[in-house]
């Protein structure tokens, strides 16, 4: 089973893929779509959209858990940070995946064992976890710690 | 020129196309898409995307306005129009359409002379702009308004 995990933003949305057989995980790709600034708001959805769809039809994999996103942040970031969330759920969905949405303290208790884990531990858990991968940045870290969140929590939560 | 006005939310998106010729509009069509509020937010967002993919393909606009939004709410409630707002212009962007967002205090200013008017205010214009036009409905009316503002600010605005 092939678990895409997306970590959402407008400027830089983490992406990454792991495969599950029975208790195994294996790292299968990660990347970062980023977005150029100075384009409209639509063109970068655009880009977004067209490149997480490439990452899925590529990679076909057969669920997606997306980050679930903090709102205690300026209400002009909430809204760029949704409309592009929006566009990453919208992917994965409409590619017939199933999507799954965990909060970020869930991720990190998942990975490292405690939800007030820090971005350094999380990603010396993903070097424990998935030995050899080369991360394409701190994004997309992020989204391989979801989607092994996920093969970790799917089965006890459904 | 076909001009798709879009009022975005994710329980029910209003849309409105207008024909400018000259200085002469017509109404075209307008309508609501509404999603199931027991399916999943990414199930919903899709249904967004595929009946807004499907307004774009039947009616060929030439050009799409969508709706600025009040961040003044709830955190949670900016989120959750976020990503219905991500999707409308992504569904516009991704089809070739140029898209023009307008506040909807300019969107008031445009049709009634007043960023203050009231809903039922805006309303009273459509009919007189828009004779004839039966409204969907409250979004479908705010989204006519928009490519209405549109059609009156194109030109002044680029």
């Amino acid at each position: 089973m092939l678990i895409l995990g997306i970590d959402p933003s407008l400027t830089c949305t983490g992406w990454g893929i792991v495969s599950k057989v029975g208790n195994r995980l294996t790292h299968i790709a990660n990347g970062q779509v980023k977005t150029y600034a100075k384009a409209t708001l639509p063109e970068r959805l655009v880009t977004l959209d067209r490149e997480l769809t490439d990452v899925i039809l590529l990679h076909r994999p057969d669920a997606a858990a997306v980050e679930e996103v903090f709102v205690n942040m300026n209400p002009q970031s909430t809204l760029k940070l949704g409309q592009a969330r929006g566009v990453c759920l919208l992917a994965a969905a409409r590619a017939g995946l199933p999507v799954a949405e965990y909060a970020t303290r869930l991720v990190k208790k998942a990975i490292v064992g405690t939800g007030g884990a820090d971005k350094t531990q999380v990603q010396a858990m993903l070097g424990v976890l998935l030995p050899g991968a080369k991360l394409a940045g701190a994004d997309a870290a992020d989204a391989l710690a979801v989607a092994i969140a996920h093969a970790h929590l799917m089965g006890s939560l459904r």
